[in-house]
Parts: structure tokens; sequence; C-alpha cells
């Protein structure tokens, strides 16, 4: 296969799922440099199984990002680029650095202010729920991230940290780390496309709740 | 950064990793375009986060492969350029037209067999363990994949697919599909590092079973 040919056969596929998804929101991805793997890519995986439109925007300067575990990926725009308008949902992947570097961004902030403030919905799992905390989003709200990220928002304005694996309270779902990150996943297409369709992608992934009956 | 700060980042990165795994054998994962994203990426990042070296080898002549999800990902090195010899443990992951590609190509069909003929391991998921079936691998052995990928391999030679989430039998281990990525990059783990590293890590990482005690 040529380059032309190839870039032919991505726009081509893209085209195609974008028909799939008219008139639905989509969901954007906020890529940092240190973004966790699996937290981010489970969800995007997730998400278009259940033919949600689905973008990952680099908020580095660069579409090619290196996650915590040296793992580079082609994301598909720049944030520069990015028009949040019609994103149903915002996601905030977690990482240590990743999120370090998400708190750093200033467009970062914006894009979170806007979609909340527009009565969107966010998602954070991992260590970024915190920067939802920070920015005051958990007031008379409870939440959940990677122990430890809760400490100065847990007890903050009716804050409260439940440690639970996910929840979504409101318009913010959130989860505790990457092995809730299918689990997190799936709650987002339970979300945005309903219970039949995420139980249904539960049982074609072999979610081990589907298989053993050992997870709801 | 510039681009050459960017370059000499990764390189000091991936000197340090290989430094903190020497003396260890590697595990190689084979890519091929239309790969299952979380199978394949959930066992890269489990097994770095364990300290073992890992490369992703692209077996598509380029460097970049597009996974199943349209998610594009920069691999380590083509399978012209890599050199099993020191590989320890040789990994396929699943994704319907990922597995096709793989069993098209006369490259993986020799990876696979100079490895089990060494007396190396092998392992696979989803629809992948379908190709060391179809060259022989099972017979009398005890294996898991994606329901339906065992036709033609079950009850063949003494092979008999058990439909576990994950399981190991001497040199080979095989995993059902996506919903069991991440406890089946623990049982590498576990195979490769011990136990004790590998129950370590499900902490770490927030494993359901080690959060809410649903899971072995």
């Amino acid at each position: 296969m040529t380059e032309e040919d190839e870039a032919a056969g991505r726009d081509e596929r893209r085209k195609r799922a974008e028909e799939e998804t008219a008139g639905m929101g989509k969901v954007s991805v906020l890529v940092a440099e240190g973004f966790e793997e699996v937290e981010c890519l489970a969800v995007v995986d997730l998400l278009r199984r259940a033919k949600i439109e689905t973008e990952m925007v680099s908020v580095t300067g660069s579409r090619v990002v290196t996650g915590s575990h040296r793992i580079e990926v082609v994301t598909d725009r720049l944030i520069e680029e990015a028009d949040f308008s019609e994103t149903e949902l915002l996601f905030l992947p977690g990482g240590g650095k990743g999120v370090a570097n998400l708190s750093a961004s200033a467009a970062v902030a914006r894009a979170v202010r806007n979609q909340l403030s527009a009565g969107k919905r966010a998602a954070a799992i991992c260590a970024a729920p915190s920067i939802l905390g920070k920015m005051g989003y958990f007031a008379h709200r409870e939440f959940t991230c990677y122990p430890g990220w809760q400490d100065g928002i847990d007890g903050v304005d009716g804050a409260r940290w439940t440690g639970r694996g996910v929840m979504t309270t409101g318009d913010i779902t959130t989860g505790r780390g990457m092995g809730y990150a299918v689990d997190f996943g799936l709650e987002l297409v339970r979300i945005l496309k309903g219970e039949a369709e995420a139980d249904a992608l539960a049982e074609r992934i072999q979610h081990p709740g589907t298989v053993e009956g050992k997870r709801a």
C-alpha cells in the first residue's frame, strides 16, 4: 500500500465513522505528555465500539504524544485546532505526569470551564479528577479518584471522596484508576447510549462480569 | 521543546529502561494493522510497569500502525529489524483484522516457530490463539480464546478449549478477550517476575480484585 492509499483509506474510515455517529455530540479526549495509556485508550476504544464519535486532542503542540509507559500515540488534532462546541463529554485521562501537564495548560482549564458552565458533561480518571476538584467542581458532590489525589479536595465545600471504582454525580463521571478503565469506558457508553448498548458491549468484549458473573 | 530535545529525552528514557531490565529476556509484541488496542497496550503498559523490557514490533513495513478502533501507535521497530534471540516471551494481540494480518505473515509464522521450538514462551489473546492452534501448538493442551475462534482447533489432536479468562499451559498463555487484557498482562508479569510482583502491581493499578475483593 502506498502512503496515498493509506491516507485515502484513513479518510474513508473516518468519513464512515462520522456518518455512523451523525447527530450525536462527540467525546473529546485531552492527551498530554505522560498520559496513562490504558486509562485513555480503553475509553477511546469502547466509545468507538459504541459508535460514539471520539477525538483525541493533543495539548502538547505535537500530534504524536508519548504516554507514561513510553507508548507513542498519534492523536487526531491539536487543542489549538479543536472546536469543543459539539463536545458532549470532555474526558481527562490520568497518569501522574500527564495530569501535571494537563493542570499546567490554560487551554485545558478554559475547555473544562466552558464545558461545565454550558451544562455539558466531563469525566476524569485516576489523578485527573483532582483537576476538576481544584477548580471547585466537586463542591457538595461525591467523587472518586486514585487514593491520595483527593487530599486538599475531600471535605472542602462539601466535596466527598467515596473511593468507589467508577461513579457519576450529575454531569461528572470519575474513576479510581487504570484497573477500572474498562468499567469507566462502559459507564460513559451507558450515559451516552443507554444501558442496553453498554450491556451488549460488555458481553462482546468478554467482560469478566458477563463471563464469570463476578462483577456487575 | 525542540524535536532534538524530544528525541534525546526519548533515547534517555529508553536507555534508563534498558538498564533497569538488564539481564532479563525481553517481551516482543507483534503488531499488525487492525490490532486490538487495549489487548496490545494494556499488556505493554503492565510489563513496562513491572520493568520487563518490552518492544512493539510492527509487521506492516511501517512503524506507525493503526489499530481496530482507528488509534495510531508508533511501534519500536519493524519485524525486518527485530532480533528475537533474546525474546523470552512472544506476544500476539487480537483483533479480527489484526489476526488475519498476523496469520498472513511468513515472518510471524517463522518467529512463532523459532520461539516455541527453542523452548521459549508465547502468549496470545482473543482471536490470536487461533494462529498458534492452526500451527498445531495446542495438541494435547488446554487453551482459551474468544468464543468461536476455537472452531477447527478444539478437539483436534487432544486440544481442548476451556473458555477460561486467562490460562497458562506449559510455555503458552492464552486469554479470552479484551475484557481480560489487564488480567492477562498481570498473568505474564506473574510468570516473568513472580507472584509478589504481580500482586503488588494489581494493587498499584487499583485492580477491582484488590479494591473490592470481587476477583482473584
